[in-house]
């Protein structure tokens, strides 16, 4: 059974989720990848949902645009950690994505991170911490990609010149 | 029984909701009113607005704040039409609220009235105009009401000096 | 006579519009389209929205953009349902359109849609449930209409592996 | 007949337009005041509109909340300068009403002042300046003006110690 | 002299304004042209506001953009009346330059219009219709210009089939 | 040792913050609360961050308001997850808070909760679902405060009337 | 001859502006503090930033609301660092500020502080660093006024329980 | 030694602070530049920020997108002025960015610069401006800049024809 489910409100979300879908595999997470619509394929969400403890799954990365209710609705159905990605949107940059994710009223948690690719990413590196409360290894293989990205960032520092 | 079924996601919407009841009472429309929460009552929401159509409702208005996901979610599970109503919240004023419900994706319209007071009483408006397709006796109900909010606005008028 | 009048404030809002128009010839609704621009014709708008109700419209659907007024105005004008859609900006992205539109004060609704083509679209399929209340081959068409999307959303899945 | 007409879309709007009128009589200005709302009370605006350039007003000072339709309705239907004002909103803080405002498409242009107070003895100021244009007396009266408030400013200064 | 003068802070604001200068061409209407920079030309902007009443100026329009201080700071040296054109940003889409041309405290109006140029063409359609308060003939046009505008849009409807 | 460090910005966001605390207490979490401002205690907000592996504290809450650089920076300087919380401000309301916590670049994630009070309890709330994942009597307890939101919200709906 | 001028658009910005002065005064910095309205004292701004440098004045703060031209324009009077504080606003919260004073183009800087009190603590702190280069003893005031706010902030973590 | 130290939290924003390295090139500035990525490389961000007076840096100038800590967290580790940056990003335009590093809370300050590329520059141009205060040459050169400015601008107006 994979650990980590990903899943988006459309087709559309998946150049951006695929940053979250690159990391899971970095860090040799298995994981699930669908588009499951909050508002064209409800009942197969809440189904998903419910079912997600059952079938092991630890922790749930949706990602959505416009008035983006995946993540908050799966969220109201388990009580595994769901994160709610924001997708960048044409009109409104994504603050209608943000908002519709992140201003979830009390009772019922989204982990929200940032809108669009970074956003993505991040996702998955939060599933990778989380699950390393548990798997020591994990954050051993985070320690070391942090190592890698401080090294990229600091060897770009001597390409200024 | 009712024809209008007027829902909010909290107990504390209810002073903005009653705006919309207020309304419909005056135009004689039956209506039932309910606290539907989209976070923390989701089996129940998908059921009403599942069982709407069959129960005979015409029209939903749908109240909620922050990331109001219940006028989309019930709009997702019945073709019966949606009004929403964006609550005014502390921190961001409705503009949360306002997004997640007027942001639609393609495929799931939610009809979207002003944020708070105003657009409560505006939903049962649109409500009645809707139903008035069918019933000329509403419409001419219709007439009445803007004729007196006409003749108010005109004599307040005078009241000005 | 159409049951649907479909409006714009500029022809430069047919690219989003067309969105709508397309929805309800997919529906086979009947439909009237015209540029009736608030602020160069508002004798125009006045006189199309007063005449509209005799005229046997059911719903106008108004598509505008920038300071959009032509919804909120149509609606001052007639008793018949009126659906708006704030068209994208260049400068604000379609916010200024959304607010110009949708925070009407008590008294005058207008059931607002999201931003640009989304909103277009789902203005369409709004009219399209607000005339399914009495025709029920709307409502089944409504439910087909949806369980392709459904169907599409759900083998969409399929294809991102 | 008056010079200005002062006209607003609620008796509610008076407290903020009341700055408006203190400034036009304090530079004696002629001026009328009435209530005209652009939804409720569509047909009286286009008729002050259409009559105010026969009547022999010279400039229409028009203030409106949320979508806030009077001002750019009344520049649609009348050829003399309108002057709009956005009022304060408890939801939005004013953003709504200046956007429904200032944003006008090309064409029909409303000169636009701040939200609130502020923005409605401003608009006062601008008519002065405009009636100034061929009454050099006004020019002289702003300059004294003008000079006041520099005295006043000049001492508040003194007094911060 | 010219009638009106038209400023603006940097040549870049230029391909804005020339909507500004075509329509004051086609109007007939005697203007000059600056780049009056703000913080570049602080001298000269002062100098240009506080000899303008003299020279006979009667309308100055002023486009700038971000923290646009042009059109306050021309207002607040000289009683003729100031228009100011917010330019379209990079970074904000231009609700910077609005807000810091539109919300002038008490005491000094700016005539503000839209964002970029929707605005700019309008803002010389606002000068022409104050220069029309004393010039018969300018309103005459101006109704041409309507009616024209009017026909364009009429006729576009057509076209939409 | 305690499993989640509670710690804010400043004391005086210890009223929203208390709400975290009471969800923890309610699920018999072991916590520590402390107040860490990453401006004026930048060594200690490192320290505390560096030591937590070590420490075993397996989740971290960190709320804070206006430039929040708080939950970010913790983040920065640990594996373990850290849920971020942006305090309401009086200027912005809290856009400020909100996007200095979300709007985290490529690498370093936050979990992101609402603004104010609503998202201090969430932010405890995931916070019990990350411990959940291996400790299945919080899953339950989790699902028991669901039904009592749940039941709360159904119940209320009847004194509506 | 004063180190820092403390200037302020009006009157009514000097209870945030005294938060300034408290700063000036606790590192005994010379500053004199004066009301420069920009709109309605524009030639005492420019002979006061004209004049500042051969006063000796070595930094400016300058705090003003709404369209706030007050630090840009004495920017560009001066080659002395301007540091701009933006008014928190009733309407829109001092966003209109913040953009008025932060965004200016390229050519002349005003180093720009928070919203509020906050603001103009932390713009008196700037002057103070400023200062500091080529002053020791000040560097050493900074450092112990660091220290006790860390310590206040470290204490207050002990009150939390 | 150095004079101004210019940071940047990653490579991708170089062409941005380019600009502030013309800048001082222009001046005789002596600097330097580097990556120093608040999340990636807390460490040597602290570490350079508590290096710096004693390296002798005057100002440091720090620019940084979204989430952008790295201005802030730099000030707060040291007591030499830190003038911050803010990058344009594509989802909100560089808003998120700005508020990051505006709306520090009392006691650390950053001096902050409009988004993008202009405040890049203006950034360079305020640290002159700081340096100018003991090194009067500098001052020399801001008013021959500003004169090139003045000047350029004065001949773009000549070409407008």
């Amino acid at each position: 059974m994979p650990d980590v489910g990903l899943i988006m409100g459309s087709q559309s979300d998946w150049p951006m989720m695929k940053q979250a879908a690159a990391i899971l595999e970095k860090f040799q997470i298995d994981y699930e990848k669908k588009v499951i619509s909050a508002h064209r394929m409800p009942q197969e969400m809440f189904a998903y949902a419910q079912a997600a403890e059952q079938r092991g799954l630890k922790v749930i990365i949706a990602g959505a645009g416009m008035a983006a209710h995946l993540p908050g609705m799966t969220a109201a159905n388990t009580v595994i950690p769901v994160i709610g990605v924001p997708g960048q949107t044409k009109a409104l940059g994504g603050m209608d994505s943000l908002l519709s994710i992140v201003q979830m009223p009390t009772g019922i948690p989204v982990a929200t991170t940032a809108i669009g690719n970074a956003g993505a990413a991040n996702a998955a590196l939060l599933a990778v911490e989380i699950l390393g409360i548990s798997r020591p290894e994990l954050r051993d293989a985070l320690k070391n990609y942090r190592q890698e990205m401080h090294d990229q960032a600091a060897e770009s520092s001597a390409r200024l010149d």
